[in-house]
C-alpha cells in the first residue's frame, strides 16, 4: 500500500489532514484558490513511517517529479503544526554540477554559498557532525575544503546523486521525529502517543537576488494581541529565505523594513500579497501567516502556517473570524484552548523581561506578582496595612495563615504539592503561588530565606512570584496586565449558549463570591464555612467552645457565634443575586483551632484564665493521628450538634433578611464527610426543626435545600439509602481521591512526582480525575442516587471541577453542574461547551 | 387465632419451641418418655402477647384445666432459656377458703406460710408493692394482718377468685418481657429484638413435709468443669421448693446436703432420680438438671432445664455427648458458642474473688493478668529480666513499645479503641490488654497512676488487668488457668473435618507462630515484617538507612540488615513445617523509626555523629500529616526498592535453607497497600528478578507466589487488572474499612461509642464487617480478580477474619481462607465448621 498515497500536491489529488498532515492540506488548500505556489510533493505518514524503517520508497517518484535543474526544500507536516517536527531542509540537489550551473546563472559567490549552506545542513541532519562549513564562505576553494573535510568527519566523499541527498534528508527527518525528545515536547502540547509525521517535498525558487527581490512573511493580524495589524517581515534583496528563521545574525545584517517600506518599494508585489492574504484567511477559515518569495517582481507563496497567538491574541481573533462571518460562534468557541485563558486572568511577567531565578518550584496558582518578603501573617497584614505589595513565605500554610493570605500578593512555601493547603486557597484566592520550592532553605525562626547559591534573603527584600512556571525571581521583572475584554465577553457569552452542564463556583468569602460573579458563574456550589471561624473575635469563641465544661455553657458560647455567622451569609446572598449558594457545613477537626506553639497555648491560657497546663493537656487530648480520617464533618454535627444547629439558623435567617428586599433566596445546605445514611437522618431532623422554629419566630416561610457532600467511597457505595433522604448530591471529589486511593494530598506531594515519572500512575490523580477508580465511585453514586430519586441535583466540587476531563467526565455521567474555584470558572464554561458542540457535531454525522 | 395454640401439655399436643418455648417443649418431651410430670398447660407466643395488651384470653380454659383444689404456679418458657424471663410465680389460687382448706390438711401454720407467701409475690409482682407479708409467718392473726396491710397500700381487697388471681400474675408475667431492662438483658444473650415469651402454668404438688418429702434439682454433671460427677440439691424435710431459688435465707437454714446423704436418706428415690436423669439426657440429648419434688416417698419432676455451663464445661459436655453416641460429632460442633472459646484459651479472674475495682476502660485482649506496674519498655525489659512480672501502662502504645509489650504480662492504656495499636498487637500475643482507660489519670512523666477516688499507683505497685471485662484491679485476685484439655483438642478435629474454609493465622514471631501451629491454624496468612525491625541492633541499622545520603549507601546498610531478616524467615518457616507462609512486605512509614522526644533524637545525634538540628531537621521533614495515607506500603518499595529487594532475597535464601532439610517451603509475598496494577508490576519485575539471582547463586530451584494486599479501594475495584499478575489476593479489611468510611481507626474511640448508642452506625464497623459498604467492595474486588484469573487464592487478613460474621460472609463470597490473630483461630475455626454444617442442614431440608 505505501505510496499511493504519495502524490504531487494537485487541487484534486487526495490530500487529508489525517493522512498527509496540515501542511500539505494547508498547500493544496491554496493551490485549488489558485495561490501561485511553486511544485509541491506529499509523502504520507505511512511513508514517513516506513523511512524509519530504513527502505526508501517513492523517491525516485518524487525525483521524477520535478525538473532535473531543481532545488528541493523538504518541509515537515505533522496533523497539528503545534506539534513541531524536523527543521526545513533546504538545498536539496545541489552538487558539483549544479554549482557550476549556478554559478554561471547567480555568480560564484552566492552559488557557493548555496552549495556550502547545503553541506552544512546535510551533514548535521544526516551525518551528525557538528562542524561550521558556513565559514568557508568567501573563502579560496571554498567548495574544495568544504568537501574534504566532510569527507575526513563523515568517512565518505559528499553524496553528488540528488537521490541520495533526498534519501538522507527524509530519512533523518523521518527518524528526529520519532526521538524521545521530540515526543515529551509534542506530548506537552497534547499530541498523542502515535501521531505521525508527513513530508512536503517543494520546488526552491531561485534567483539573482538583484531586482526585485527578496522573502519574508505576510500576515494580516498581530498575533500578541490579535488586533487587525499587518505585522509581516520582509528581507529585500536577497535570495535566500532560508536566513530569516535559520540564522539570526545574517537576519539582522539583512535589516527589518516595516510593511509600510515594503508597500513603497514593491508595490504591486505588496498589494498582490494583501489579496493573497486575505483569500487565505476567508477560505482556509483561519488568521494564516504566508511565507513568500519574491523572484523578480513575482510573487510565490511558498507556505501557509496558522498564526501562533498570545493567549490574548487567540480569542480576540476566533471572535473576530466569527464577527467576520468566516467562522460560526461555535467554531470561535471551539478554536480556543481552554488552559490559555488560565494566563489570560492573571498578571504574567513579560516575556523578555529580565530572569534572576533562585529557584524552580511547583507552581500552583497562575499569575505574578512582586512584593517583599513577610514570614508570617502579622506581617503580611501589617504589609497589607501599608499597601505595600508583600509575599508570604512559609514552610507550610495552615488555615491560621488564612488571614496572611488574603493580605498577601503571592504565596511562597518550602512543601506541599497542587493540592496543598497553600495551593487551593491560593488558586481560591487567584493569588499567585509556589509550593514545594524545597531548594530554597526556610529559615522561618530566623526570617531569612537562603538561595543555593547562598544568598540570603530578609524581610522585606523583593523578590517575584511566577506561579504560572515555578520560578522564584529577584527582584522586580516586568509584568504584564491581566486583560478581560470585549473578545473575551462575547467568547463566554457564546460558550454559555453553547453549553449544556452548569458551572459554579467554590467560594468562601465575599471577595470569592464577587470574583465568581464577576466570571459569570451561574452560583456557588461550595461554600466552605470553616475559613470564616479562623479570624478573631470568632478563633477566640471557637476556643472558647473547646474548652466549655457543659454543654449548655457550650451552647451559649456557640450563640455568640450567629450574628456573625448571618451576616456572612448575609453578604453572600447579596452578592449572588439569588443565585443558588451551596453551604458547606462546619467541616475541620476541632484541635486545628487550637494553638500549636507554646507562645500560643500561653496566650490562650491567659484568655481563658486557666493553668496553661490545662490548655496544653487539651491540645494533646485532641491531637489525632490522621486527622483527614478523624473527628470532623458530619461527625462533629452528631457529636456535637450545636454548630450545626447555629449554621442552620445564621443560614436560615440570612435567607430572610436578604429575600425581604430582593429575589427570594434559596439557600442549599450540604453535609460533609457523611459514611452513613443515619448521619443524615440526624443532621435532617435537626435541620428541620430550626427551619420550623425560624420560619414560627419570624411568621415568614422560606425554601432551602439539604444535601450530601459525596467524599467517602461508602457514601458513593450507599447513594441510594442516602439520597432518598436529601435533594442533591455533590461529589468532592478531593477527598475521595484521597480515600480511593489511601493517599493523603498533603503527603502525596513526597513521591507523586517520582510516581508520575516512572508511570506508576498515569497523572497525578488529585489533577486529572482518575476515571477508572474514583470515576467507578461516581458512576455508582450517580446511577444509585437517581435510582432512589431521579430529580436529585448532581454535581463535583472538588479541585477538578475546573478540568476539562473531569467535565467531560460528569456530562457523559449526567451531572447538573461542576463547581470549581472563581479563577478557573471562565476555563470550565469554554471546556463544557467545547465538549457540548464536539458531541453534537458527532452526532450529525 | 389466639388461643387455638393454647394446650394441656400432653405427648400428642402440637407444642413447638417456636410458638410456646424451650420449658414447654421440654415439659412434653418428659412427659412422651413416661416421667411423672404435675399436669401442666402451655400458653403461646401470640396469646402471652395478647396478655400484654390487657385481654385476658384462654384463662377460662386454663383454670378448668386443673382441679378445683388445685394451687398453680407459672414459669417462662421462651424460645431459648439462656434469654431469661420473669420469675417464676407459686401458689396461684390460694385464698382464705383454700387456706382453712390446707389447715385441715397440713397445719395452721403451714397453710398460712403458703397463704403469706403468695400474698407476698402476688403482690409483688402484679400490684408492684415493695412490703414484707413474710415477717407475719407465725403471728396471730396473720393472715388478717396482711389482708388489710394490702388493702392499704393496693387500694383493693386481695382478690379471692383464681381466675383474677391467675389473670394478674400472667399480665404481669407477660409485662415484665416487655420492659426494657428485660430486654437488654436477653439481647445481650443473643436473643433478636422481637423474641417472645411462652408461659407454662402448671399444678403444685404439695404435701405436709414430714416423710420422705423434699425438693431440689438432680444433675449428673459438673456444670464448672463438664465432668461427671452428681452435683445436686436437695432440701429435705419440707414441702416447698420455693425457698431453693427464691429465698436465700432461707436456703441456707435448710442447708445443702451432699447427695451421698439423699442416697441414704432417701435411697429409692434416690435410684429412681437416677434412671430418669439419665433418660432425660439421652432422650433430650441435653444435659439436663431436673427440678424434682419427693411428697411422700414419691418423685415428681417439675420441670426440666439445660445446665448451664463454664466455658470448659459446656466443651466437655458437648464432646461427651457425642462420645456417648446420643449426638453426632457435628452437633457436638453445634453446641459450643464460638464465643465461648475466647475465655477458655486465657487465664480468668476467679468468678467468687474479691474485685477492688479502680477503672472500667475497653477490654480489648481478653485474659487476666497479675503484676507490677511498669511505665516504660526498658522497665518492661527489666522486670521480664527479673522474672516479676508486669503491666505495661502507657498513654497509648506506639511500635516503639512492642518490645515492653513482649516483655509485659498485660498492657494498659489511656488512649485508643478496640483496633488501637495496643489492641491488636495485645491480642495478636494473646497478651490481656485495656485501652481506653481514660477515667484513671496517667502521669507517664511522674510516673504515677492515679484513680479517681485519688489512689495513687507508683512503680511496682501490683495491678490485675482483667482484659475480658476491662476492669483494672488493685492487688492480686484469683485467678483460673486457661485449659486446653483432650475435649478441647477433639472438639477443634472434629471442627476442622467439618468446615469447608481454610483458617490461617496472623504471626509476626516465631512466638505468634507457635501459638498459631498448637491452635492447629493452617499456616501464616500475614506476617507483618515491620516489627522485625523495631528491635536493636536493627532499629539502629533503620535510622542509619534513613540518614544514608547517596542510594549506594543506603544499599549497604540496608544489606547489613540481610542476614537478620533471613534469620526471621528461617525459624518462622522451620515452625510452620511446610505449612504456607504469607509474608507481607515492609509497610509502615520510615518516620516511625525516628525518635520522637528530644532525648532519642539527642542519642541519635550522638549514634551517627552529626549534629542534633540535623535529626531534628530529618524528622520534621518526615512527618506526615496523615501517616495512614502516606508514604508507606508499595509507594517505598516504589521510591525505594532496595528494602523489598532485601526483604525478597532474604525470603528466598530462607528458603532455601529450611527447603534443605525438610519439606519444601513454598513462600508467598505479599505487596501491601497497593492501588495501582502498574506499582504490582514494578515490584513483581524486582522479585522476579532477585528470585531469579538467588537460584542462579545458589544452583537451586523453589516456588514463591506473588500476591496484593488489598486494602484500599481502588485496588478492590481494579482487582481485575492486579489480578491478572498475581497469585492470591487478601483483603486487609481494617485498612480497607479505615478508608472506605474515611475513618482513622485510632482516632475513632473518640466517638465512636457515642455513634454505636445512636444507631448512627448499627456496630463499630472495625469489630464487625460493614457488609453493605466494604462488603460491596470485597465482592467486587473477588468477582473481578476471578474474572482474570479463575484459579486466584482469595482471603482476608484483617482483624475481621476471627469474627463470625467475617467468615460468613467470606464463605458466601467464595474466599479461600480468613487470617487472624493466633489466640483466635481455634474460634474462627469452629465459627467456619458450624455455618458449614447450619447451610448442610439447611439444604437437606
Amino acid at each position: 500500500m505505501t505510496g499511493s498515497q504519495d502524490h504531487l500536491i494537485t487541487a484534486d489529488a487526495k490530500i487529508k489532514h489525517e493522512t498527509h498532515g496540515w501542511r500539505a492540506k494547508c498547500l493544496q488548500d491554496l493551490i485549488k484558490f489558485d495561490f501561485p505556489i511553486p511544485k509541491a510533493f506529499a509523502l504520507s505518514f505511512s511513508t514517513v513511517e516506513k523511512l524509519t524503517e530504513g527502505t526508501s520508497p517513492q523517491i525516485e517518484k518524487v525525483i521524477d517529479s520535478f525538473s532535473e535543474d531543481a532545488l528541493l526544500v523538504v518541509r515537515p507536516s505533522s496533523q497539528n503544526p503545534a506539534w513541531g517536527g524536523p527543521s526545513t531542509i533546504l538545498g536539496i540537489g545541489m552538487n558539483d554540477t549544479k554549482c557550476r550551473m549556478f554559478a554561471r546563472k547567480f555568480g560564484r559567490q552566492m552559488a557557493e554559498a548555496l552549495y556550502l549552506r547545503f553541506i552544512q545542513v546535510f551533514a548535521s541532519a544526516v551525518d551528525k557532525l557538528d562542524i561550521d562549513f558556513i565559514e568557508f564562505i568567501g573563502h579560496t576553494d571554498a567548495i574544495k575544503k568544504a568537501m574534504k573535510t566532510y569527507a575526513t568527519h563523515s568517512g565518505r566523499s559528499f553524496p553528488q546523486n540528488p537521490f541520495d541527498q533526498l534519501a538522507g534528508v527524509l530519512q533523518s527527518m523521518a527518524l528526529s521525529w520519532d526521538t524521545v525528545s521530540a515526543r515529551i515536547l509534542r506530548e506537552a502540547k497534547g499530541a498523542p502517543f502515535d501521531a505521525q509525521l508527513g513530508l512536503v517535498v517543494q520546488e526552491m525558487v531561485l534567483d539573482k537576488g538583484t531586482t526585485e527581490c527578496g522573502s519574508g512573511f505576510f500576515r494580516l493580524i498581530n498575533p500578541e494581541t490579535g488586533l487587525h495589524q499587518l505585522t509581516s517581515q520582509f528581507v529585500y534583496g536577497t535570495s535566500d529565505n532560508d536566513f530569516l528563521k535559520a540564522n539570526g545574525k545574517t537576519l539582522s545584517i539583512a535589516g527589518d523594513m516595516q510593511t509600510s517600506s515594503m508597500k513603497d518599494t514593491v508595490p504591486q508585489a505588496y498589494a498582490r500579497l494583501q489579496v493573497l492574504a486575505a483569500l487565505a484567511r476567508e477560505k482556509l477559515c483561519e488568521e494564516i501567516q504566508l511565507e513568500f518569495k519574491l523572484c523578480e517582481g513575482a510573487v510565490y507563496i511558498l507556505d501557509g502556517e496558522k498564526v501562533s497567538f498570545t493567549p490574548q491574541g487567540a480569542v480576540r481573533a476566533a471572535v473576530r473570524l466569527a464577527q467576520d462571518g468566516i467562522i460560526s460562534s461555535d467554531d470561535a468557541v471551539m478554536r480556543v484552548e481552554p488552559a490559555l485563558l488560565n494566563k489570560l486572568l492573571h498578571r504574567q511577567v513579560a516575556s523578555d523581561s529580565q530572569r534572576d531565578i533562585i529557584c524552580y518550584g511547583i507552581g500552583a496558582s497562575p499569575g505574578a506578582a512582586t512584593g517583599r518578603i513577610v514570614f508570617t501573617s502579622a506581617q503580611a497584614q501589617a504589609s497589607a496595612a501599608r499597601d505595600e505589595p508583600c509575599i508570604l513565605v512559609r514552610r507550610e500554610t495552615t488555615p491560621d495563615d488564612v488571614r496572611g493570605m488574603h493580605a498577601a500578593d503571592a504565596v511562597l512555601t518550602e512543601r506541599g504539592g497542587l493540592t496543598s493547603h497553600a495551593a487551593v486557597i491560593g488558586r481560591g484566592l487567584g493569588l499567585p503561588c509556589i509550593v514545594g520550592a524545597s531548594s530554597l532553605d526556610f529559615r522561618i525562626p530566623e526570617e531569612q530565606l537562603i538561595a543555593e547559591d547562598g544568598r540570603v534573603f530578609k524581610v522585606g527584600d523583593v523578590i517575584t512570584i511566577d506561579g504560572s512556571t515555578g520560578q522564584v525571581l529577584v527582584g522586580e521583572p516586568d509584568l504584564v496586565e491581566a486583560s478581560l475584554d470585549d473578545s473575551f465577553q462575547t467568547l463566554m457569552e457564546w460558550a454559555d449558549e453553547a453549553r449544556d452542564i452548569g458551572v459554579r463556583a467554590n467560594a468562601d468569602t465575599s471577595e470569592d463570591a464577587r470574583t465568581a460573579r464577576n466570571f459569570r458563574a451561574q452560583g456557588i456550589g461550595l461554600c466552605r464555612t470553616e475559613h470564616m471561624f479562623f479570624e478573631t473575635p470568632r478563633l477566640t469563641v471557637m476556643r472558647e467552645m473547646i474548652f466549655a465544661e457543659t454543654a449548655k455553657r457550650r451552647t451559649e458560647v456557640i450563640e455568640r457565634l450567629l450574628p456573625m455567622q448571618r451576616n456572612d451569609f448575609v453578604q453572600l446572598f447579596r452578592i449572588m443575586e439569588g443565585c443558588p449558594v451551596c453551604i458547606r457545613l462546619f467541616d475541620p477537626p476541632l484541635h486545628e483551632f487550637l494553638p500549636g506553639s507554646l507562645s500560643g497555648q500561653q496566650e490562650l491560657a491567659h484568655a481563658l484564665d486557666i493553668p496553661v497546663q490545662e490548655v496544653i493537656k487539651r491540645v494533646t487530648e485532641m491531637a489525632e493521628y490522621n486527622p483527614m480520617l478523624g473527628l470532623r464533618g458530619v461527625r462533629l454535627g452528631v457529636t456535637v450538634p450545636e454548630i450545626y444547629e447555629m449554621q442552620a439558623r445564621a443560614i436560615f435567617e440570612a435567607t430572610l433578611e436578604v429575600s425581604k428586599d430582593s429575589t427570594p433566596v434559596i439557600p442549599e445546605i450540604m453535609i460533609p464527610l457523611v459514611s452513613a445514611r443515619r448521619e443524615v437522618e440526624l443532621v435532617k431532623e435537626r435541620v428541620n426543626a430550626v427551619s420550623k422554629a425560624v420560619q414560627l419566630e419570624q411568621g415568614r416561610i422560606f425554601d432551602f435545600r439539604l444535601g450530601v457532600m459525596v467524599e467517602t467511597p461508602r457514601a458513593a457505595l450507599r447513594a441510594e439509602e442516602i439520597a432518598d433522604l436529601v435533594d442533591f448530591l455533590s461529589f468532592g471529589t478531593n477527598d475521595l481521591t484521597q480515600m480511593t486511593y489511601g493517599l493523603s494530598r498533603d503527603d502525596a506531594g513526597r513521591f507523586m512526582s517520582d510516581y508520575v515519572r516512572k508511570g506508576v500512575f498515569a497523572e497525578d490523580p488529585f489533577c486529572m480525575l482518575d476515571k477508572d477508580g474514583v470515576g467507578e465511585l461516581l458512576r455508582l453514586g450517580v446511577e444509585r442516587g437517581r435510582n432512589a430519586r431521579p430529580d436529585i441535583i448532581l454535581s463535583i466540587c472538588g479541585e477538578h471541577g475546573g478540568n476539562t476531563e473531569s467535565i467531560a467526565f460528569c456530562r457523559d455521567a449526567g451531572f447538573d453542574y461542576v463547581s470549581c474555584s472563581p479563577f478557573r470558572v471562565p476555563l470550565a464554561c469554554l471546556s463544557a461547551a467545547q465538549l457540548t458542540i464536539s458531541q453534537k457535531r458527532r452526532e450529525k454525522h
